[in-house]
C-alpha cells in the first residue's frame, strides 16, 4: 500500500512540512493500491466490499443560502476524492503562519480503501415548514420522513440530519480522519449533528461474520443488486444510480442475551448458532425453508423468528443491502424495557444498521414495520438513533456530488 | 493464525454446536502463532508491543466476602488463560438449554495477540472506611489516591473502580469480547462502573503512530524498563514483577486544535508537526536539547511546552512507560473551558492515556501535577476519566491473579 508518508517526501527537516511533492503525485491518475475510486457511475461505500471500520456523521445546515450549499458540496467533492486517493483533504501549503488544512493525523498510514458516501436529509429539502434553498419541490417521495416505528427510543441528538457522511476504512483513524476534514469545510454553512463509529471482525478465513450476540445474520445480499439497491430510470435524474440509506443504531442487551439459553436464542433468530443454518438445517447457506413444520406440523422456523420477519420475499417487501456495523460506546445506564426489567451499567454496544435500497417504503420501511411489532428480537434490542438519507448518484471528475439536483431545481 | 473456528470442528449440523475439540486443543500448550502468554514473570498487556485495539474496563465489588472476591479472581484467571489462546472463556458444552458459557462472537476470529491485564484499585483494599476483605493492612503506599489536578473534570461514570481489566487485541471484537465473558463471571460479586474503547493506527513502515493531534507524541519508552515500570525487591511480594497503571481519559479539543497555526501547535508541543522532530532539530529521534536557546536567549523549546514539561528526566520524576490508545464516543456538547468558549456539539474523542510504573507518586502524579498546572496543551485537553491500579506480578499456571496478596494478609 502506498504510504501518505510518501506524498510528504521524506520526514526531518525544520520546516519538512508542507506537502511539496503532492502536486506531483496529484497528478497521477492511476489507480492506487488499497484505493478505492471516489469517482464513478455510483457512489462509493455502498456496493464496495465492506471495510472494517465506519464513521458516520450527520450535520445540520446552518446557512439560509442556496449557494453556501453548492459551495459546501464542491469543496466536499474535491476534499473526498484527494482522501480517498490518500491524498490530504486540502494541498498542506508551506506556510506554518496558517492553520494547516489537514489534520495531518493520517500521515504515514495508507489510504486504508477510504470510501466516502455522502446522503441528502429531508431537512435539505425542507425544514420546519420552510424551503431554505428552493429544493422542495425536488424532494423524492422515496425520501418520506420514517414513521415512529413501535418500542422506538430514538435520542435526538443521535438522530436524523439534513446531510450525512459515511466513511468506510480499513483502519479507523483513517475513516474519522476523513469525517474531520470534512467537517472543517463545512464550519460557515453546517454543523455537526451526530457521528458514530462502527467496526466489523471479518474471519481471515473468509466466512461470515457474526455480530455481537454471536450470529450471523444480516449479512445476505439482495439477489437483484441492479434492481433492490440503484434507484432508475423512474427516479430523477440526479438519485438515477443512487440509493437510499437507512441508518439505525440499534442498542442490544448483550448482558440479557448472555444469560439466554442457547436453544431459546436459536429460536428467536431462527438460526442455528454456531453453524448459522436455518433452524433445523445443517448449512449456513441452504435456503430457509421458511415452510417446513415439525412433527407437530408447527413452522421449525417460528412465525416471530428474526430471519422469518427479515424475509424480503416472505413480507411482500422489496430487497435492501444491508452493509451495517458493530458500535461499542462503552457503558452506561441503562433500564432495560423487557423482563428482566434490570436496571445498571451496561453495554452501550450493538449493531450501526445500515442499509441501502432502490425505495426505503417498500423495503426498510415495510420490513421494519413487522418486525417493530413481531420479532421476537425485539426483547433484546433497542433502537436509539436513526436517519434517512438519499444518497445522489456517482459523479465524474469536474462534477460535485448533488449537482444534477441543484442544476435541475 | 489459528482461527476459533477450529477450536468447534466444522461448521453446520444441528448440533454442531458444542465445541466437542475443544479438550484436544486445551491439551495442547505450545504457543499459537498470533497470541501472546498469560502466564509469565509479568502479566501480559504492559511491555507486550502495543496492539491496535483496546478495552478497559473497571468493577465495583458488590460482595462483601473475601472467598468470593478470591473465586472470582481465580475464575478470571483461569478464563483469561484461556481467551489469551483464542479459546472460549469456558468450554461451551453440548447443552443448548442453557446458556452458553461464552458468547460465541469471535467464533472464526484469530486470537489477535490479546492480552488481559488486571489492577487492583483502592477500593479493593478499603472503600468508604470499611475494609471488606480484610485486606486495608496491606493496601501498598504506592496505590494512594490520585489527588485532584488543575484542570480536572471527572466524570464519576468514567472514574474509579475496585478492579481493572485492561483488554488488548489486533482486532475490536475480541477485545470487547474478553471483558465480556470475564464480566459475566463476575455478576454476583462485582458490577460494571465504567468501559472504553481505544485504538491506535500504526504506520506499516513502522515509523511512529500519531495521536488525533497529528503529532508523534508519547510513544518514547523508559530508557530502563526494569526499574520504571517493574516493582522491585522493595515491594509487597505479590507486587513485585508487577506495575502501577494510570488510565486518563483526556478529550481533546479537535475543532480548536485543528483552526490553530502550525507554528503554535509546534510551539505548544516543543516538536515540528510533520518530521516529529524536536523544535528546530532534524530528525524524530534526536534528544531533545532542552537548554538550547535562541539569538535572543530564550529556550528553543518553550518553558511550559509539552515535551519539556513531559520529560521525565527535566522534572526530578521517574519515568514511566506509556501505552495510550486514541478513542472515539462520536460527538455530543461541550462548552470549552478555554478561549474561545465555543460551546456546541464538539467530538468526544481524544487520548486514552495509560501508563504502567513502579511508583506513581514519583512518575504519573510528580510530573502530570506540573503539566496540569503549565503544559500549553492544556488549552486543548479536558481529563474526563481517571483510574489508578495496582497491577499484580505474573502468575505461574496453578495460581490466580493476586494470590499472593490473599494468602499474605
Amino acid at each position: 500500500m502506498t504510504s501518505r508518508r510518501s506524498f510528504l517526501g521524506a520526514a526531518g527537516g525544520l520546516f519538512a512540512a508542507a506537502g511539496t511533492s503532492i502536486g506531483a503525485h496529484a497528478a497521477s491518475k492511476q489507480a492506487v493500491a488499497g484505493t478505492e475510486a471516489f469517482f464513478g457511475p455510483h457512489q462509493a461505500g455502498i456496493v464496495t466490499p465492506q471495510q472494517s471500520h465506519c464513521y458516520l456523521a450527520a450535520f445540520d445546515l446552518t446557512t439560509e443560502k442556496r449557494d453556501d450549499v453548492i459551495n459546501l458540496l464542491v469543496a466536499w467533492t474535491d476534499a473526498a476524492n484527494r482522501l480517498s486517493e490518500g491524498r490530504t483533504a486540502l494541498p498542506l501549503g508551506t506556510d506554518l503562519q496558517v492553520p494547516a488544512p489537514d489534520a495531518a493525523d493520517v500521515m504515514g498510514l495508507p489510504p486504508a480503501r477510504l470510501t466516502v458516501t455522502f446522503g441528502f436529509g429531508p431537512g435539505l429539502f425542507i425544514k420546519d415548514g420552510k424551503d431554505r434553498y428552493g429544493l422542495a419541490t425536488a424532494r423524492p417521495p422515496e425520501l418520506a420522513d420514517l414513521p415512529r416505528f413501535n418500542g422506538d427510543q430514538l435520542i435526538a441528538a443521535k438522530t436524523g440530519g439534513d446531510l450525512c457522511i459515511q466513511a468506510c476504512a480499513d483502519d479507523p483513524q483513517v475513516a474519522f480522519h476523513a469525517v474531520r476534514e470534512l467537517a472543517r469545510l463545512s464550519y460557515d454553512s453546517a454543523e455537526l449533528r451526530w457521528a458514530q463509529t462502527g467496526f466489523t471482525s471479518n474471519p481471515p478465513d473468509g466466512s461470515t461474520p457474526r455480530n455481537l450476540m454471536g450470529f450471523k445474520d444480516g449479512t445476505q445480499r439482495p439477489a437483484d443488486i441492479e434492481k433492490s439497491v440503484w434507484v432508475g430510470a423512474d427516479g430523477p435524474a440526479w438519485m438515477r444510480g443512487g440509493s437510499y440509506m437507512v441508518v439505525r443504531r440499534i442498542r442490544m442487551a448483550l448482558e440479557h442475551w448472555d444469560r439466554t439459553k442457547v436453544s431459546f436464542q436459536e429460536e428467536t433468530m431462527g438460526r442455528h448458532k454456531y453453524s448459522g443454518a436455518p433452524l433445523g438445517l445443517k448449512g449456513e447457506f441452504e435456503p430457509l425453508g421458511l415452510d417446513r413444520t415439525d412433527k407437530d406440523e408447527n413452522p421449525v422456523i417460528a412465525e416471530n423468528a428474526h430471519v422469518r420477519l427479515g424475509n424480503a420475499a416472505e413480507n411482500g417487501s422489496a430487497d435492501m443491502l444491508r452493509r451495517g456495523y458493530s458500535y461499542n460506546d462503552g457503558a452506561n445506564f441503562v433500564a432495560e424495557r423487557w423482563p428482566p426489567w434490570r436496571q445498571g451499567m451496561e453495554y452501550d454496544a450493538g449493531l450501526l444498521f445500515i442499509c441501502f435500497q432502490a425505495d426505503p417504503r417498500t423495503a426498510f420501511v415495510k420490513l421494519f414495520g413487522k418486525m417493530a411489532k413481531f420479532d421476537m428480537l425485539n426483547q433484546f434490542t433497542t433502537h436509539t438513533g436513526s436517519g434517512l438519507f438519499a444518497c445522489p448518484c456517482g459523479i465524474q471528475s469536474g462534477e460535485y456530488i448533488g449537482q444534477r439536483l441543484f442544476e435541475k431545481t
